[in-house]
């Protein structure tokens, strides 16, 4: 099935300024994007949709959340402003201790629901219970890069690892929606001999490596007396920073003169603004790391500490705290805001074709309505800067993934929102009875 | 004409937490505020609308805008990501020399649609041409404080100010939708004595006064090396700091010790969170100040350095700066930052009964939906929490001023949204052309 987007401003991290195009999406692939007013018609009687955008809409790639909790939405809103350890010990993680995979299936597509509605269509996602949180993202039709959280003290924990290798393998496929990761928490909860291990088998089997990563000056501190290495000493006597990719989420306390050791091919770093500075871990300088040449990705981290699940919010945060932290207001300009927030993400979760709109990437994309009172102004020169600093996601009119519509106007056109919403409630609950 | 609002979670400043209500709105006042289940039914004949919030709704006092420059919509992403005087000098300036009395009326409409949209009732307006202003403030149904921004370098400099006064004069009633104040622009283009002037006859006409103060570190050495004075000496001295009320923006580098010296009655502080960062200004230590018994309101500048004239993205943003700033997470709490919001600039403005949820204030009020994905898990307890870090502008069902909906479920049920932005766009092609 042929469906035709006409009139459309589109914009994606290869282009230098944004055009005005037609785009044609054929089942789950774009298949042309052309100049504006040439494709309209040529599809004929296969074109099964057809949308004109007047020249007052964008078409972009949709969001690519690069690091985050999903179904800690169910935990949203316990213990605000709160400092950090009564936070954990007292509120998060006694209620964390009694979900079950059932309970995280149901998280799982609440979230789904909100990244949905605010323009992601590829998230990470390093929690628990993998096969449940993969059953939510076949039936969100989102699309996700899942690991499960590995620590030291887990119960059979070798056997537990295999078991993921087993499932990331019986999961991959030509068509897939979702990859599977090793996903060990962080230096302070997993041994070195344990990141050893996961290396190896990461290595063996193909694996990509996600984890959490120098986040605050306490970690960084315990990370460094490590038997005296430094932490990129560990990444790399471990092995980890050799597997196929290593995503390593936060990364408030690198120090700028390690910035070329991350600057490879296989290393993504997630940017988690609003959390680090709600948590007070600090700004991570993702200005300068980008300018290394290290790729940074934006992520959201889970609802309990952020607590939006919304990239285009924490791609202006982002933004704006870079040029503050800096002092320099030419720091992480519009343009660099947005692919690292609609591009950087997707190759470390292992999906090399989306993040584009090019013929023969997926239809994964957002359409975003320009004729709201705060675009005025906008023009194909300025489209990015008025995207990331006067737009926000509640200017999306379409959301779009494998060409399937997931939301559209305000409404949820795939999944049942009401019963989601319901069924999260209960269980919301049930676990802070 | 009465209205009764059912079965919504009413917060305001004075309360501790959100309580069930029913309210009763008759005309342009709250005339009930009364337990949920109390009042239906009661007010029968008379009651022209009747909406149930069914519990899944919340009802709050619009935000108070505690600083802008609303017409600057006109001017918004003109030279993004630059050094602040490039942009300044080449981009904002040269334009704004353009721009008359007749632009000036049709960018403050559209500031207004934004501010409708986003939940702002009453904001603080220091531009060019208050008479253009102030009529589209009326057309628009927001409120708005309202002064001529005035320079050492005005033609006719004394002779305006006493155009202001006469002005304001004339313009003060009963039913006001609108005050008028005296605006000197900033202690770095109004000399000193020029300031004592102002601070003069600001007494002798019982008129308040608003003025951008320390914005950033360059505007605070300037302000030190005034005829060997401090900054608060200054206030002092020209007397500015005994004026009705002193309503001060920015406030970045005033120096902890001297935070005793605002905690006044007659003066209020106007945080601007994002354009600070935008611009590299610093962070404003708000959560110390407030603490230290200053008023604290939350603006959002001008369009051009922010870009959004949203007043919950801007409280979200300055909650967690604050926390960022501090590494403390308990700064600026929830509770805190929605009072800043939405209360604490109406008192600077001369607005004496709006910004509660009371019999006998003006009823000025956002509707929020609380059926969102992103709001499973509130309740009356943790209301606040919930709307500050996890809600936002776009969670809004309506924008009510006086009694009036201005904004219903994404429609401008007042204003020719469609004929306001096509104004816009072509007042905007002229200045930028």
């Amino acid at each position: 099935m042929k469906q035709i987007y006409s009139n459309v401003a589109v914009w994606d991290a290869e282009a230098k300024t944004a055009k005005m195009c037609d785009v044609c999406v054929d089942g789950t692939k774009f298949a042309a994007v052309e100049p504006a007013g040439t494709l309209c018609g040529k599809c004929g009687a296969e074109t099964k949709a057809y949308f004109d955008g007047h020249g007052r809409v964008a078409l972009i790639p949709g969001f690519k959340n690069g690091h985050g909790h999903a179904a800690m939405t169910l935990l949203r809103g316990l213990g605000e402003d709160e400092p950090l350890m009564d936070w954990l010990q007292n509120k998060i993680w006694p209620i964390e201790a009694k979900m079950n995979g059932e309970m995280i299936y149901h998280g799982e597509m609440l979230a789904a629901l909100e990244m949905a509605a605010t323009g992601t269509t590829l998230y990470q996602d390093h929690y628990f219970y993998t096969e449940d949180i993969l059953r939510a993202v076949t039936e969100s039709g989102l699309k996700a890069g899942v690991c499960r959280c590995i620590f030291s003290t887990d119960k059979d924990c070798e056997k537990q690892i295999a078991n993921d290798v087993r499932f990331a393998k019986e999961q991959s496929g030509e068509d897939k929606r979702f990859t599977v990761q090793l996903g060990p928490h962080a230096p302070y909860t997993v041994s070195f001999d344990l990141l050893k291990t996961i290396a190896d088998t990461a290595k063996e089997n193909d694996l990509a490596v996600q984890m959490h990563w120098l986040e605050t000056k306490g970690e960084r501190s315990m990370v460094d007396a490590w038997k005296n290495m430094t932490p990129e000493e560990s990444l790399d006597r471990t092995g980890l920073i050799d597997v196929k990719h290593l995503l390593l989420a936060h990364c408030v306390w690198i120090e700028e003169k390690d910035f070329g050791f991350y600057a490879r091919d296989n290393v993504t770093l997630a940017h988690n603004a609003k959390c680090n500075q709600k948590l007070c871990s600090g700004v991570a300088p993702i200005d300068a790391m980008s300018k290394a040449g290290i790729c940074v990705a934006i992520g959201t981290d889970g609802a309990a500490s952020n607590n939006r699940l919304d990239m285009w919010d924490e791609m202006r945060f982002a933004a704006l705290a870079q040029k503050g932290a800096t002092g320099d207001p030419t720091a992480l300009p519009a343009e660099t805001a947005l692919k690292m927030a609609t591009y950087n993400a997707a190759k470390a979760l292992g999906f090399e074709h989306t993040g584009l709109i090019k013929k023969g990437y997926d239809a994964d994309f957002i359409l975003i309505d320009l004729d709201k009172p705060h675009y005025v102004g906008w023009d194909l020169q300025n489209l990015v800067g008025c995207l990331v600093y006067a737009g926000s996601s509640a200017d999306i009119i379409s959301t779009v993934v494998n060409g399937e519509t997931l939301y559209n106007k305000g409404e949820f056109t795939k999944s049942d929102a009401e019963k989601i919403i319901a069924n999260a409630k209960e269980i919301r609950k049930k676990l802070t009875a």
